[in-house]
């Protein structure tokens, strides 16, 4: 018998930024770079094909290369030479930030692209644009979209949920910690042995860090722990629909009433301090029950509630205790997994552990792909 | 455009005990029954063909229909029946504990058959066969071996390793408590508050309610720990060779040399508190340390060792506080996840969950097969 040797797919990726060029990086390595095909990468600018005319691209020379010999973007073309390539079906990979590349998911999938993507926006946004791509997905459809590294980064969330649904566990409980920045926070702010450090000084140190986006409000307004629930609650279910998407979980704003008035971040951030005594209170209440304090996602399906707030944990419990720096943490109670919830925790952020939830998605991928008879 | 209906994917599935029941139990609900095409179930002396001439099969009927009108176990007409299926190629689920079928497991992927097992024994035991299985399946052949199930049960355990290591993570240690019955045992015996119950005691208790194999000392030997580490060692590239398979892997008995002369399993239980003193000195000197002691599988890629033992951990330790039950807990620290382990924890044993493991295998081989453009 010959031997197998899988066919390259074919790969375009849109997007390098932190994650982006890491995802490259694992890409152009072996044994990927056997298997997959990058047939272009772009920035939101500029595109490439690949190969390059002479020469080899490598994680340190795709920068100048691109800005030199590079095309403006068009992603139009990039999904005909994607659609037509010889080795179809390839993969997109949109590792941008941007909302207008999601709207178009249906249309690529429809294409008979599959999609990779580390992009909250498309599954956390309005119900329809999630419908229309669950309609162009497998079962529904063979065409795949995964997007692992949405929630958790390289944690196996996502797949786990999954699993749990569809071998027909019933999910009664999500809880976790989702943000890596609010799980840095809190640990400092609210520790186990107590200590009364103020909550402005942590987010300054956050910030200064670079745990916190450029504007912290960004980080304490919820929204990425929503878009994140959003994103887990539409595996399941049971769970409430959520037209809106993350519009419609109902999300505590960790920036307090006296400080909602500051017009710019600098203004906020000067101000900081005015929030002290908000925070300090809410610890002290914890504190008086033997609690800390940790800024958490849930998803109640007894309850049919969905909503990011801040919550208040015993001492002894996972979240008090288990939780180190920015880690993640995220239990999941179930029929089966009761009343000891099945437990995943880990660096829920960071550029190679997002590249590492692309690229092993972009494996399965390969591996359905090239597994036929 | 017509609907996408993916092809259900033939199964056969040999091995009834609790968790080959849970299998069939999971495939006959919707939406697995539309995925799947159920062409014979076995046990270890009898298989019948489906579907029923007249009548339907249920998770509560197959064992009098099987008995009534089965056939004699002929493994070598069940493989030509799925690699002859019109929908071929299926899949061969061994939920036996078979040492037999695991020998042949290279021949079935030869036929082009995949298989999803439970059973350990075949990647646990003599490298040559782990080889063999090796070079038949993805990326070295087309066809699919999954054994999700073999380590943690329902819990993403290989799947999660398998990631780490081909998005190019370097996996640094492996370490965690891989045994639900010996995770009750210590968690019972040496508390992060103390106590002085004695080890025969909690073994006892352990054996009434169920915990462990009829003979305790199939659990108590550490050989269960010692196929799940090597089955662990044998995705991670760097990892020692283990030539014999768990035979290779350093593994401390729990039973205690004053009891190794006991004959029968009878004599050894009458006799179990002879072994208390053993214990108890274990246990005070892990106190004094201000540890509690624990029995775990360590692959340490950096020391280049594999081994089972009873080690001791702080009492703020994860193995310490987070434990519970008789829930298993894995930690992965790596290049990218370090020094804060990717943690794993929950029920790593019982008949569901189990299943969950299985069937979910089930689910992604279904996924690969069905992708096709």
């Amino acid at each position: 018998m010959a031997a197998f040797v899988p066919r390259p797919v074919p790969v375009a990726l849109i997007g390098l930024g932190g994650v982006g060029k890491a995802v490259l990086s694992q890409l152009l390595s072996p044994p990927l770079n056997a298997r997959f095909n990058l047939i272009l990468i772009a920035n939101s600018r500029q595109s490439i094909s690949l190969p390059l005319p002479n020469g080899t691209l490598t994680p340190s020379n795709y920068l100048p290369i691109l800005e030199q010999h590079g095309t403006p973007l068009d992603i139009s073309s990039i999904l005909s030479l994607l659609a037509s390539h010889a080795d179809a079906p390839g993969i997109f990979i949109d590792s941008t930030g941007s909302d207008i590349i999601p709207s178009i998911y249906p249309q690529i999938l429809g294409m008979g692209i599959n999609i990779v993507t580390p992009n909250k926006k498309a599954t956390s946004s309005a119900l329809s644009l999630y419908q229309d791509i669950q309609s162009k997905t497998y079962p529904n459809a063979p065409t795949l979209f995964y997007g692992e590294s949405t929630v958790g980064a390289g944690l196996p969330i996502l797949s786990t949920l999954k699993d749990l649904v569809e071998t027909g566990d019933e999910i009664e409980k999500i809880e976790g910690v989702f943000s890596g920045t609010l799980s840095y926070i809190f640990n400092e702010y609210s520790r186990v042995e107590g200590g009364d450090v103020k909550f402005s000084e942590v987010v300054k140190i956050a910030k200064d860090k670079g745990y916190t986006e450029p504007d912290p409000r960004d980080d304490l307004s919820g929204t990425d722990v929503a878009r994140k629930l959003t994103i887990l609650s539409r595996l399941v279910p049971t769970a409430p629909a959520l037209p809106e998407g993350y519009a419609s979980v109902p999300t505590q704003s960790l920036v307090p009433d006296v400080l909602s008035n500051a017009s710019t971040k600098e203004e906020y951030l000067e101000r900081l301090a005015e929030g002290d005594e908000y925070f300090s209170k809410i610890r002290d209440e914890a504190k008086q029950e033997g609690k800390v304090v940790r800024y958490v996602g849930v998803i109640d399906l007894k309850a049919g509630k969905v909503e990011c707030k801040l919550g208040k944990y015993p001492t002894d419990h996972a979240f008090a205790t288990a939780l180190k720096g920015s880690d993640n943490i995220i239990s999941f109670t179930t029929k089966r997994y009761s009343p000891r919830p099945l437990i995943i925790q880990g660096a829920g952020a960071g550029a190679d552990v997002t590249a590492m939830g692309v690229t092993s998605d972009l494996i399965k991928i390969h591996e359905r792909l090239t597994t036929r008879p």
